[in-house]
Formats: C-alpha cells, sequence, structure tokens
C-alpha cells in the first residue's frame, strides 16, 4: 500500500526543518521506496511496515517536543507491483504530458 | 493519545453505509473510548491500541472492496488522563457556551 | 456539502484552546450548521459558504501566530437535504445502536 | 501559501486516473506553480488563488460522479518568496543529501 504522513511539532518553532530532517533520516534508512514532497512523505510498503516506520518517525519527534500532530493517508488497492510511481505514470500518458514531480 | 479516522471504499456504491457500520462495529467492540461524528470517528488509546484498532476497521472494509482510502490524525500531548471529552470542555469554558456535539 | 476542517497554530504554546476558541466562536455566528470534536469541526454549507467560513477562521488564528496549518475534509453529495445528522442515524439504522457523539 | 489536495470519486470506478486526469489538467493550466506527487497535488498561491483552483478541479470531477471527497491540507507561513521547492532545500542542507521526488 502508499501512505502520505507528515509529522507537526505544536509548541515548537515555526520552522519545523530540524525536526522533520530527524523524521526523514529514518525513512531513509527504513529501506522502503519513499518520495519526499513539500507537504509530506509517500512510502510504500504493507500496513506493518509503513506503520512501523511512521511510529518510529513520529516517536522521534515527540522525545523532542511535547506535542504532536501527526497526518497519514494510506491508499491500499488490490493490485500488483509497485504503485509509487506508475499512479503518475498513468495519469502523464492520459494527459500526453510529463508532469513536475 | 487521540486519533481520528475514516475510511472510504472506492470503487463501490455512493452509499458506504454499510460498511462503514462495519468498522464502526469493530470499534465499538473495542473497549476503548469513541465518539462518531459524520465525518469520522475520534479514538483514544496508546499507539498500539489505536492502530491496531484502524488496520481492523481498515481490513474489514478492505476485504468487502478492491480499494480502500483511510486517513488518520493523531494528536498526541504530554498529558495525563482522558482528552477525549477534555479538549471540547477547555474550548467551551473559554467561550463561556456549551457547544454542538 | 459537508466539511470538517481543523486549524494547528505552529510555533505557539502547546495549547491551542485559545487560538480555537477564536475560530469556533466565528463559526457559532456564522449561521451554519456545525458540529464540535476533539478533533475538528463540521459544517454543513454550500462550498463558498463553507470556504468562507474556513477562511475567516483560518485568518484569525493567522493573525496571531506566523504559522498556521488548516486541514479540510469535504464530502460533496448529490443528495437532498440536511446531512450533518443523517449520516450517523443511516449508520445506527444498520447497527441498531444509538452512538457516542 | 502551499496547499496539498487530492480529490476522491466514490461510487465510481476502483481506478480513478481518468478523472485525476482531468483535474490535473485544469491545475497545469492555472499558472500557479504546481508539483505531483503520487497521492496528491501541492500547489502555491494566495489563499483565493489555491482555493477557486480547488473548486474548479473539484467541480469537473463532481460533474462525472456523484459523490467526491477532496481533502485539502493548508500550510501558510509569514515568510516571503516561493515555499514548494525551498522546504525540500532546507531539509536537504540539514541531513546532507538530495531527497527522492
Amino acid at each position: 500500500m502508499l501512505a502520505e504522513f507528515s509529522i507537526i511539532p505544536v509548541g515548537k518553532d515555526e520552522s519545523v526543518s530540524g525536526l522533520v530532517s530527524l523524521a526523514i533520516e529514518i525513512v531513509r534508512n527504513s529501506g522502503l521506496e519513499y518520495r519526499v514532497n513539500s507537504m509530506g512523505t509517500v512510502v510504500e510498503g504493507s500496513w506493518n511496515e509503513v506503520m512501523d516506520l511512521i511510529k518510529r518517525c513520529h516517536d522521534a519527534v515527540r522525545k523532542e517536543t511535547g506535542r504532536v500532530v501527526t497526518s497519514i493517508t494510506i491508499d491500499d488497492r488490490a493490485i500488483s507491483g509497485s504503485r509509487i510511481g506508475r499512479k503518475i505514470q498513468s495519469v502523464e500518458e492520459k494527459i500526453g504530458h510529463v508532469l513536475k514531480k
């Protein structure tokens, strides 16, 4: 399944890139396929793989701040093979253009 | 922690209340504190309690349909005791009115 | 249409109930149907009614803090009449129990 | 401000790439800065620019199906200049690596 998540530390600085970097390092070392965008991170794996990873990211940020709001959106579809790049390709084929990622 | 979640079956009927009922029954039998609103369900518990419950709900709906989109928002704060009712009370005290729930 | 929204001030105190109260007062005075839950507020109205209201809430919080993250989920269905209470009733009829709101 | 949005047609096919393509064409023709990821589209602009665009995308999909669930997350920060690429650069500088986008 695909899952996008974002972690917001509440009650710290407006700039959260330091804490977000902590989480991204955990994602990079997880071995799961991932893509970072300017609003969140998309990962691909089984429910347990993905949720274990998000928990570790959440806990790492939570350890540094007293309140964390984490949002997760899961897209789980009965289809074989990786979808992290294929969903965008499928749209690109329909519109006949390469999209900015 | 508090978590609100909603499960959307994609590619079935527009009316999803039958599949949503499946999930709500699992929530009711979980023993966790919960509240149902017209856009999702809020539950309170530890990360593992909450995520195990959401997984069971997601899997039950996913078994009935080929694609499911599940959204989860977690509010995790270093504060003791139940927060599921207290967050609203805290707002009510500030505005001096009881709110519609 | 139905829309649930939540507004998170980033870079202020962990306790956000003061700023949330600001927004709730705007909702109460809007004349739209609404329900408050412990993770957000559900409102019912047309796209413009709902989005104008959310913009006013967002702006009021944003004026008090340098960064705000606002989440909105819209459920727009071709069906007549109010849905803010009816969605839950529909589930209650299926499971044969009144739910905690 | 930055906003990520995704539009889910409910009660149609599991495959939604046709309807999503409709929306992406509207985004491409809007003149706003945007990036497409496998879970949504990020756009940058003022509240009115962004919300007018999302409304047109939502309406285009809604015209083709009886129920649509649209999710929007807004990150609004008092900082000058474009942030759509800068947020990721800021994380990349901290971790010393270029990220997959």
